[in-house]
């Protein structure tokens, strides 16, 4: 007997919950687990549904469109690991904590395949016996190299693209075509320090507390819909390269939970925000 | 327009969400928040409902009670504060968080009086134009003095008791008169340190976090049902009074954050746990 | 006996503990904690010592002042209460909190008054017998509105300025005249969402941890030294209002925190920055 | 110029501070960072100097010796990467975050080999091209276990055991041999859940946050001094299958930052207690 996922978003109206829950109960499926929200500022209702039975899935669908409004988002799925390819640069720690995890089945994760711009992470990839890509930017264009990524991420069925601190500027374009499908990390505590070498800006700031961010990735750098934030204390003793030491750890914390989150189905994503039923 | 709050746990079974929105669908009233919970361990079903509208309590309660199974506990009130005496001893920093916040309605909280076994604390209390009672513990012999107590409680009709450093044991008869309405703060992060002067026993034990536990007071002293529990970071530089001190603060958010859930009507208790609707 | 405390700092060179530690052990005196820092960035030295004996002032910093660099700046006091003046305007959380403390002694602190544009705190303070002062910039300029709240808070010997939610922006003249003396709470985790309302600025960015800055005041609005930072998670159900009520909390613990640092000495201010010895 | 670490601790008196810090004057070496503290219940004095310059061992070692009480102990050297074998068992997460920062030179550390008493790490293991030691205790003993990983152990010059989820109790004798040598991750926020399983105790206790505890082991289990600690929120939903598995994540964070305290020579161990300076 399988275990399903069923996500509804749509505009709020009364009797969503009952109609929902009573298509389930109609079809004997067993409830494991609800969630509901509703957005009162935007009228909009999320729901995510754990259940587990015979379920013939086009039967499901169609008595849900039946009876919901037509501006509905339904997606229903059994829960399966989600294929991913990696986007890195020349940091290993948010990549080798997922090449653990993928290795051991930690998160709901399939790594298909490791795509970089430097040389440097191949032979820690290749112990994992996975794919690793480089396509270096040296002497291309910026559109040139994009495009020779985008051909290495697309021959591969990924589900979501995770950024694990791919050093690179996507254009509006790439992102457009993963919409809500690619995941980044950032190494500050956003909004505090968009941009370049966060540790430094933190460092002359003299904050007391930094972070890291996982988001989605928009057009508008550093600015796409949070999904999760992970924070230290630190004081003035720290050097700016001692505050990035520091926050290795908590990106790759970030980022693992992040994943974790969007891997099981659990993020809506409107507005530019997250619903995230944990 | 009231708001009102629907509470109902039950033996599980399947279609449960699905009838008892209907019930309230069918009454045409608005479901502003819903929250389910299963515990799979003890096959119980959880669920708080927040919902608007012109309600006719009696017809809904016999509805629910014609559609859900025979052991279920249904609850339906209105959204209000609830009365609170709060018991004390000599330390002033619970008490003068929830006096704080009573004079101005940051909780929905409604202080009755406040009664305490040392005469130290009615200056303080005298200045929010609460009563304060006095029951000394002096020459009395242990029953003699909870009955002076409990005499002091129920002269006034309250919902909780809220112990705020009340350093005083209460017998398991007093406890079983307000099963699951005496709501203590215990200065350690349960089940560690349980019994006199934790902040010692952290201090010689050498743990590097130190924190609070509010709890339901049951018959087994610092076992009862936990509610929230909050913690800092320390350091060997810290003297036990100096843990002390820091735990304060701990201590007082732990209690108004555990103060906050259970006025507003979000935690239920059962197998000596708490299912609590954030 | 009394507890000393003997702040130093300077451009950093060689021997500066042996020379500094030296002048204590000549006149008998008991160390009784030490710290040091060196900011390498700037070439700096800090040093704060705690210590008891009998201590003839005059000679101990003549001494030190033979010794150590012309540009150093030092400070020995006796531990004491320092003397506060409290600006408020219509929030009461932070307010209450610091007077039951003051009321309590828990901080090294004794408010001398409270000053507001507003009177609806003026019954909380009285409550305390404390002073209220009531300067309303109903009908005044800004120059001159902030020139009554200086003759107000100047009709004291304030060794601190507490801004306490007051909402009005301070000229660089009223500030240069409290230099590093005056501390705010800022309700964001600063850099993020400096300006007006930040918890709705942060409910629309949709982040997933909200916090509180205690910093000195500069000229720059919201940019002065942080003292402490505290934050607490957040997710996607709470509106802006529920923002705004958790992050309540975390302002009156943060602002008490940075207070007990301050008014312990525990604070130096230079290049925007703070080092803090907890 | 090679970077030097001097640690000292001794029955406090007057005027260690400036004696120390003289020696390394008058031998015109640079002070980079200096912590001292004293332990009042004690009256034990505790020192760490990090200096750099051209040192005479011996000579500095002499100086300290004749101006120090008796009772001293002092440690001098260089800093270098610390000599570790790893003790594991079946779980991967703590070892192979070790095995990460070990390829990478994140800590100060230098893993020898992995000693483990099932096979099923050893793929692991090997890909980092470690050496990997089978003590099976199938059909053993516990002494002639024990004597076997202890051989195995004694085959490298370790300077600290580091025990990774090694699931097996360590005899008083096995410890002495590595006295304040041998650290170990406990999965429970030490005292709460000593003993079997921590994560069910934690789930059947209703507890609200978790933890793990790194620790020094000694002769009584779970009961070494504490180095560090760190704790997650959790609610109602979570088994006990799902806290453990959010617990990896802390534990593998404690053990990677007590790891890294120790490694740095920043730790004394005395009375059961530990006194860090981070």
């Amino acid at each position: 007997m399988s275990l399903y996922i069923l996500r509804i978003d749509c505009p709020d109206e009364k009797g969503l919950v009952h109609k929902v829950s009573g298509v389930l109960y109609h079809h004997e499926l067993n409830l494991i687990r609800n969630d509901e929200f509703v957005d009162r500022t935007h009228g909009h209702f999320y729901m995510r549904t754990e259940f587990s039975g015979e379920c013939q899935e086009e039967k499901i669908l169609n008595a849900l469109h039946g009876i919901l409004p037509d501006a509905v988002t339904i997606s229903l799925t059994t829960q399966r690991p989600k294929n991913v390819v990696v986007l890195a640069t020349k940091e290993h720690h948010c990549l080798s904590d997922l090449l653990i995890r993928n290795a051991y089945r930690d998160l709901n994760l399939n790594i298909l395949a490791v795509v970089a711009n430097h040389d440097v992470l191949r032979p820690l990839v290749e112990k994992f016996n996975l794919p690793f890509h480089l396509v270096s930017h040296e002497g291309m264009e910026r559109e040139a190299h994009e495009a020779a990524i985008l051909a290495a991420v697309e021959s591969y069925d990924a589900d979501y693209l995770v950024l694990a601190k791919y050093m690179r500027i996507l254009s509006a374009e790439f992102q457009q075509r993963y919409s809500n499908r690619i995941i980044n990390i950032h190494h500050s505590f956003l909004p505090a320090f968009v941009g370049a070498n966060p540790y430094r800006q933190a460092f002359e700031r003299g904050v007391k507390i930094i972070g890291a961010t996982a988001h989605f990735v928009n057009e508008h750098l550093d600015e796409g819909p949070i999904i999760t934030q992970e924070v230290i204390p630190v004081n003035h003793t720290k050097t700016w390269q001692e505050l990035a030491a520091a926050g290795r750890d908590v990106e790759k914390i970030a980022l693992a939970k992040a994943l974790k989150l969007v891997l099981e189905d659990r993020v809506f994503v409107k507005n530019n925000k997250t619903v995230v039923f944990e």
